[in-house]
Order: structure tokens, then C-alpha cells, then sequence
């Protein structure tokens, strides 16, 4: 028999990459809606779903055998009573690591540089130096999540002279990007050597709050934050503490807890915050997009062929499991 | 004879950076003062100075001998009648190619990520997709000027998945950084290709409005141009429009002309364009204060031993020898 499944997809998908998708299993139904515009309706009727539907949707559902993410995170999927037992989850790491690496980039420079201040005195057109600034060369990086995104900024640090320190949930060889490669045990006896705190980890029971009060307070006297994983991996509160306090050079995240941020959140006005609204991985790099779809069309490829899918999520860790 | 000689720094020399001169022409006299407190008769009375003094009072000493600037640019010195006769003149270069190159890397991820908007909608305390964004990787980069600073900028591209052109103006060999290696006489057919276009180059009579409004409208639809030599090369106003018109997606300037850039010149609100006050080479950075110094006790240390001087500025190009 071959091999025939309705399969949604959730994606901006333009005309050649349906058409990839499509060639990628041959026999298929495919209809395409976005997280927006999809009905509940559809995404019950689908067995295969390519893309991110709203979580509340899925549940229940009597069809669905595969939900393949466009995301890195899925953690809106992982909690109880969501996914039907038995759905297959995989995720889209590896789409996303350039476009978050250079945002993260990005911002530290800006931050480092004072652009963000220089940028306040722009638009009061004022010709004035902001005063010490940092160099990322000699400077010692500590990357929290050594995955896709992570190990892409850490490449990226190195090449312009860092010192990178890798930090990982479970052992593994250490790339030759990295100086130095520990598992999250040694967290607290790495923070006080680190002027850069990279953090791009997924939200898990083991992440949540990782970053406390307490642990805030070991991060080095003037270091700089970045966080593009999930804004609940810092205590916000002792965050926006350490910030204004003058603890901490600055912070740049791409990710807040709460999100969206609300209008009257502190940290908005936070002299060396840096904040931007959780879209360092939208497809506002067509890039991205790109590599999503070339993710998923592997990826359903293998499935028509009963092959093993990429990117399987472990329910129980949240992470992608090893292959 | 022992070398012995009237040594004015401007430079602000800390203990170990006075010690370190000190130490590399003993027998000499030393005073320190800077830019702003020196006095004329200061300037006169010194026959080697270290440091950049005001440009007329250095005019008809009677006793210098060498200035040493701690710049890399020196075109306030070469104008007719400032230099006394037979002055030696060297400059700074290598001193500034760290400070400037992730200056410029800086800001240009500002703008191909859009900082500089979510920057501005922080300020708002606004949570929203700034739009399409761009990325370093695989884009072409075009480097005019490849020395200390177009060289160091030119290798981190590089590191970061761009496709580097670089352009001299005499002819050379091709460092490894670069994927092609052009003369400035080959520019019109350069800066079509390039998404990046990133000049540092001196202010001389052959690079002033070297962009002028019919080179600047050979840049590539959407390119992104950094400046950070001197503003003059650069036709302002042209630059303007191009950037109103959204023909250019940004500009990234630490320098401009004129400068400092009077309160209410157009540039400072114009969207897509970021500005700095030509502050990427001062000591903002510590590690450019230490290179300075210890190019000036190196140097020091040659002409007191009559060995050939470092970095020495040919009067005719503005630009160092070849050595």
C-alpha cells in the first residue's frame, strides 16, 4: 500500500517550497494554513503536521501521528495532556543557529560598543562619546547549550578571538571551537571567570530559574548577559537587580519572562538592557525559513520511507535525543 | 654623544605607560600634557613629540625633530606649512585595527538585524517584529582600504561566511582573508556585486568624495555601506538620499562630514542610518591606549638607537611607507 496522509502544514511556505515538500512524499494531501488562520477543525483532521499549530488545538486529537515543529523549543507540546500518546515530536534544530548566532552577535556588540547608547544620543542629535566600551577579542565566553544556535555563536566568538568555554547537560567531545568543554554541574565555579554569559538553552524543569538570585551574583563584576533560549531560564527580578545595579556591563535578550513583555515591565527602561521581542528565529531572514523547509522535506521523506526521523524530541528532557 | 633629548607626550600615559618610554630613550627629558592643556610654547620648545598637539602650534618650531602621532590618520599635519621642514613623521597604524574593525562589525549587525529600530521601540516599550533582517553570512563584502583597520574588519567577515573583496590602491598580495584582491581604479565594476561596502580609508586628495553621487548610485540596490575613515570620502548629502530613498538598507558612520555634525544636520534622523561620533579609535578601549604606547616606545627606541623608524607617513600620499 502506498503511502497516503493528510498533512498540514503551518508554514509561509511560497510556491517552491511546497513544491519541495510535496515532492518529499508523493501519494500526500496537503493543505496549508499558518499558527493564525489554522481551525481546530484541521488541525484534528491532520496526521501529519509540519509546522507549529496552537497547543490547545492539538489535544485530543484522534488522527495525529506526527508533529514536526518548525521551532527549536517545543515545549509548548511537551507538557501533559497535549500530544495524543504515541505522536511522534520532532523539532527544527539546525535551522536556526546562524540567524540566532549573528543576533546574538549583534547584540553584544551593540552592547560592548555602547551602540545602544550611542543610538539614544542619535535621535536627540547628540555628537558625544558614551565613554569605556569592550572588545570580545581576549575576552573570555562562556556558552551555556553547546546545541545548533549555541555551538553556532560559539564559532563565531572564537573566531574573533574569545576564549569559549562550552557548557553542556551531558558529556560529549569537546569541538575544537571550544577551549574548554563542562557539563552544567560546574556552572558555579565557571561564572566568576566569564565577561560573556551566552545562553541559549530550551525551557525545561531543569532550566527554569537556572540563573537565580544566587546565581546571578556569581556572574563575574562587570559581564555581559545574553539570552535567546527561554526568557524563564533568569529570575528576571534579580536580573533587572543585577543591571541597575551596575553589577552587570549590560544584557542582551531576545527572550523576557513574562512574554510579550508588558508595557510597564522595568526592564524596558533599564539603561543596559537591550531587548528585543523573541525574534532573533522568525523568518525575517529567509534563510531560516529556508532551512526549515529543507528540514521538514528531509524529514518527510524519511517518514514515507519508514526510515528514522531527524530531530526526535526526548518527552522527558525537552531536548533533541542523540543519534 | 648620548641621545638626549626634549620629549613632549600627549598621550594619557598612565605609571606603567610612562615607564615603558621612559625606559626605551633613557637620557631624554620627558613632559606630558595633552591635546587639550598643551601649551604653544610646550609644542615649540619640544623636539620630539608623541601624541597629536594642535595642529598650529606645531607650525614653524624651531625644534622638532619627529612628531609620532598616536592617530592613524595624520592629514591635519600634512597641509602645507604646518610640518617645519624635515620633519620625520609617523603614525599609529596598527594601534587601532581591533577597536575599530568590531566597532564596525558592531554596527553593521545594528543594522542588518534591525537593532537600531528595536532599539528605538524599547524605548516605547513596544513588543513588535521590526521586518525582514539580514545576515553577514554569505553576503559580499566589499573592503576598501586594506590596511590595519580594512584588514582586520576584512578577516572577521571572513571568519563569518562572507565573501571578501578587497580593494587597494597599489598593487599587492592577496592576503588569505580576501577572496579577491582589486585596485581602486576597478571600483565602478566592484560595487555593483558587493552587499557590504565598508571603507577606511585616510582623507587624502585622491579619496575625497571618492563616493560621489554617481559612485554612490553603483552600489548594489540594498547594500549596507560602513565608514569609518574619514567623512570627507563620502558626498554627504548624496548619502542622504540614498538612504531616504531606501535605495542603500543602511549606513553605519563613525565618521562624517562635517564633523562633529551640527545639531540640526538631516543625517541624525534619518531611519537607516546609524551614527557614532568618530568615536571608535579613541581609548574607549584599553587595549588601543596599549597598543599606542607600545608602538611610540618601539619607535622611541629606533630613533634613539638612529635605527629607521617605524610607520613613517609618505608626505606625498598621506599614507605609511611601504616598508
Amino acid at each position: 500500500m502506498s503511502f497516503s496522509k493528510r498533512i498540514l502544514v503551518l508554514l509561509p511556505a511560497q510556491e517552491q517550497h511546497q513544491l519541495l515538500l510535496e515532492q518529499s512524499a508523493p501519494g500526500c494531501l496537503f493543505s496549508y494554513s499558518s499558527y493564525k488562520t489554522v481551525t481546530k477543525d484541521q488541525v484534528q483532521d491532520a496526521q501529519i503536521i509540519i509546522g507549529n499549530p496552537p497547543a490547545d488545538f492539538v489535544k485530543d486529537s484522534p488522527n495525529l501521528e506526527w508533529l514536526h515543529c518548525n521551532s527549536a523549543g517545543v515545549d509548548a507540546y511537551l507538557k501533559k495532556g497535549i500530544l495524543p500518546k504515541g505522536t511522534a515530536l520532532t523539532n527544527s534544530t539546525g535551522a536556526y543557529g546562524l540567524a540566532v548566532s549573528e543576533h546574538m552577535l549583534g547584540m553584544l556588540l551593540e552592547i560592548m560598543k555602547r551602540l545602544h547608547t550611542y543610538r539614544d544620543a542619535q535621535k536627540l542629535h547628540v555628537w558625544k562619546g558614551q565613554g569605556k566600551v569592550r572588545s570580545i577579542y581576549n575576552s573570555t565566553v562562556l556558552v551555556l547549550g553547546m546545541g545548533d544556535i549555541g555551538g553556532e555563536f560559539a564559532k563565531k566568538a572564537k573566531a574573533l578571538g574569545a576564549y569559549v568555554i562550552g557548557v553542556r547537560r551531558t558529556r560529549g567531545e569537546k569541538p575544537d571551537y571550544a577551549d574548554e568543554l563542562h557539563l552544567t554541574e560546574e556552572l558555579d565555579s565557571l561564572l566568576p571567570r566569564a565577561d560573556i554569559v551566552a545562553v541559549s538553552l530550551p525551557e525545561t524543569k531543569d532550566t527554569y530559574h537556572l540563573f537565580s538570585r544566587e546565581r546571578l551574583a556569581l556572574v563575574k563584576e562587570g559581564a555581559v548577559i545574553l539570552n535567546v533560549g527561554r526568557g524563564t531560564v533568569i529570575d528576571t527580578e534579580a536580573l533587572c537587580d543585577a543591571l541597575e545595579s551596575g553589577r552587570l556591563f549590560g544584557a542582551g535578550l531576545d527572550v523576557t519572562d513574562p512574554e510579550p513583555l508588558p508595557e510597564n515591565h522595568r526592564i524596558w527602561d533599564i539603561p543596559n538592557a537591550v531587548v528585543t521581542p523573541h525574534i532573533s528565529g522568525l523568518y525575517h531572514l529567509q534563510e531560516t525559513l529556508e532551512r526549515v523547509v529543507r528540514i521538514a522535506a528531509e524529514n518527510l521523506k524519511r517518514y514515507a520511507n519508514g526510515e528514522p526521523l531527524n530531530n526526535v524530541v526526548d518527552f522527558s528532557t525537552g531536548y533533541r535525543m542523540k543519534q
